[in-house]
């Protein structure tokens, strides 16, 4: 216990399943400190014509994809500086907030801030965390930079946080924090 | 559409239903695209004497608390400087890490190491967001500080983000970014 | 089987949990010929609390009033003429139409157009059938008239049928045949 | 809310689940006002060897026909006087009452008797309603007509009302209302 | 897995509950060979009113009481020659066969048979088992006799087993077997 | 009423779902008495991606076989002295007792120990019981002896009765009782 039944139309594919099965697994862990081994998730699938809602039958809404697999696809897409990408990955009104930067609307706006802050910098992601706040799916993303200053000296082991809003398998904001300016004046 | 069922034993307060029912249904929407009206939760409760687990009945665990209140109070006694208070809220081996910061086990650590740093500092909270990851609750903050460079000088809204490990109603870690490094090299 | 479980708030009285649980049986013989004793229905009840739809607790709305009760008093009241009570169990946009009458909109002008078919009319109940469609309950009456023709004569057994429309509690709609004029005319 | 659960043989038709589910759902509507994007019908469905009654595996029941088709069937076999395919829709112990007829047993003495009544006569359907009660389906049909009195002269929105009782895929009983008389006597 | 849910009515006692969850956790595990931890049974409980079999509220049928209370209070009165109260245990047409005894009818007769046979013996209980066959519960009960033969020598140590059938808490027929023969004739 | 759902993986035989539907079907009779049309018992199948436990999707343990079918199995090689299939039935640690035998431990040894006993023996069964009791399946044959004692003298028509534990598709343990003893001592 407790035991969570879930019922859907049919028409989501395995993995799909699989994430929501995990999702409420982690709400019922929210509340209840049940041993895992205690926690049972079962999906009843309807076909269409077994279902109806005000009286109508229903067509299942394709699943939302997953938000982490477009956050992924943004980073490396930033990271190997392929702007078409990424710029394919925001959705209107999408806006960014970096280190004590003003709130940017594009990536090019982005790209011009961050001149002047490093020569290039790497990513190591040590964690990602995903989950739903109303109608938005929230991604944070942590981890450390590596790269070099504008003066060529390395640096390395910087520790990163990013945190992404995603709407409709699109991100519409994302606000970064990190301890550059820390270690730079350090 | 989707309608899920939670069967829980009986013995848990309305907020606490409350806050699965809410988990729940954000389970669902990180999934399913359904509009917030089309997403159902019921629990079902049940009396010891009618639930068995392994052919034997169960006492229902008490509930988790909620994550956020334990942060919440954890940081108010931060701010008054009530650290009998705030090592209450601490689980053993709390680790934190603050800006640039090595890894700090206590707060009297933290407190000599945030020392020179500024006069003192209010923080200002815009968001705070919590769920589940395995056996942990995850709290995240974030806002704006606000305060006194060492030299009296003012600063205000500075952007932060706070994220908390909780563990048995304890936190285990806490990990801080905020923008003051950058803005006092600036 | 079948075999039918309602989800409901709590609140509801036993008598309309006997209409609800009767109404779904019927529903279901509407379509499987299985043997009364074979079908099973089951009201779920909840708590608010242990309810939500789109993550909030809901209030059950009151039942609708059984609409044979309100079909009832309605027809008591025109036969002993007590119009203030018939009054009271018309909704807005009220409509009626007897044999061969326009559409009337009040009592007072039914009561005109009834003038000088027959001195009085008693009737004699003998089926009454209710069922939901759509938004309107529908209420069926049938039986026999029995009274005397404006010159004194009496009749009996003669045949009428009744189709009321039913709203929130209130009568919208009245559709009146029988078999007046063909005796009349005989 | 509510949500109905109907448990069901494998084996019924997409329409017939379809009309099993919007019959549930008025069922619903007839005692719980809920707005009707709030009712959810949800049909489980069993293969044989997953479903047992006192220890024994069924097999499922044909599904009752639409009553509605059939009583369809009859009133069009009957506007062409098509006797046989008419006849192939009654029942055993089949009835029939029109207004100010005895009972009539067989559609040759109803022809017999609704001669002199009219040369001809064709009906538009204003309104279908189908339930269920107890044993037997209920179809009404209401409408109007129109044709020539035996002198010739024309006729036309005549108001009828016809109550059919099907048991078995077959009419048992036909009961008759209309404004003829009153109109012929006007 | 597997999860068992069985609905019944209000109006079993916290021990009858038991026993049907423990009976369900048996049944269960007779086929699926899950660990013991993995199969939870969950009784729901609907007041009269909200349960409806062919469109009829029910009263709960009273448990049937526990066969192995009525057996063990049988076999407790037999060893104190207690006979009032061991046949008020009898049902109907009983009977019993004890080792190559014919088919008896009623206690004297038993006691009349076993005359000879020992001075007297006690019952040493290993094991008792009980389960539903059909309309009756089968109860084993196994062990050891301990007494002395009708020459005064002691036994003990002889292995016995009894089976019962119980109907309507009754005692419908006992079978008795047991190495007295084997023991006696060495 | 009352009605059982159990929630099971896909992937057992039509005979094994037929098995656990009659086994949870003797399980409410255990303790409610209602007639055998008022159970229903119904499985509700899921396939592995449907169905999570500690947010862990799992595979569908194989059936627990038949004990019946092992019982009878190794009763048959048995009888024509097939000690080869016989063996094969058997588990660790295997034991068994025969009417004032000392525990046995292999089927050779059974073998020395009833010779002299009889030259041969046949057995009619007449009932055969098998349910679950914790970890163990338990079979109950009983019936009646019929055979040649060592001087050539036939007997018939003597009681049995063994009791069989099953672990694992295995029999662990075989405790026989019967009235060869008492008959022979006659």
């Amino acid at each position: 216990m407790p035991i969570v039944e879930a019922h859907i139309l049919e028409g989501y594919a395995p993995q799909e399943k699989s994430r929501l099965t995990r999702a409420l697994t982690d709400a019922v862990r929210f509340v209840v400190p049940a041993p895992d081994e205690a926690i049972t998730v079962m999906l009843h699938e309807y076909p269409k014509e077994a279902y109806a809602r005000g009286g109508e039958h229903r067509d299942p809404a394709p699943a939302r994809p997953d938000p982490v697999a477009l956050v992924t696809r943004y980073r490396a897409a930033m990271e190997t500086r392929d702007l078409n990408t990424a710029e394919a990955c925001l959705g209107e009104g999408f806006e960014m907030v970096f280190p004590a930067s003003h709130s940017m609307k594009s990536l090019t706006e982005l790209i011009d801030w961050a001149k002047g802050r490093y020569r290039f910098v790497k990513k190591t992601t040590e964690g990602i965390e995903a989950f739903q706040a109303g109608g938005s799916s929230i991604v944070f993303v942590r981890g450390t930079l590596a790269g070099e200053w504008p003066d060529g000296r390395p640096f390395s082991s910087i520790r990163f946080i990013d945190r992404f809003e995603v709407v409709d398998d699109r991100i519409t904001r994302q606000d970064v924090w990190n301890d550059l300016g820390e270690v730079r004046s350090a």
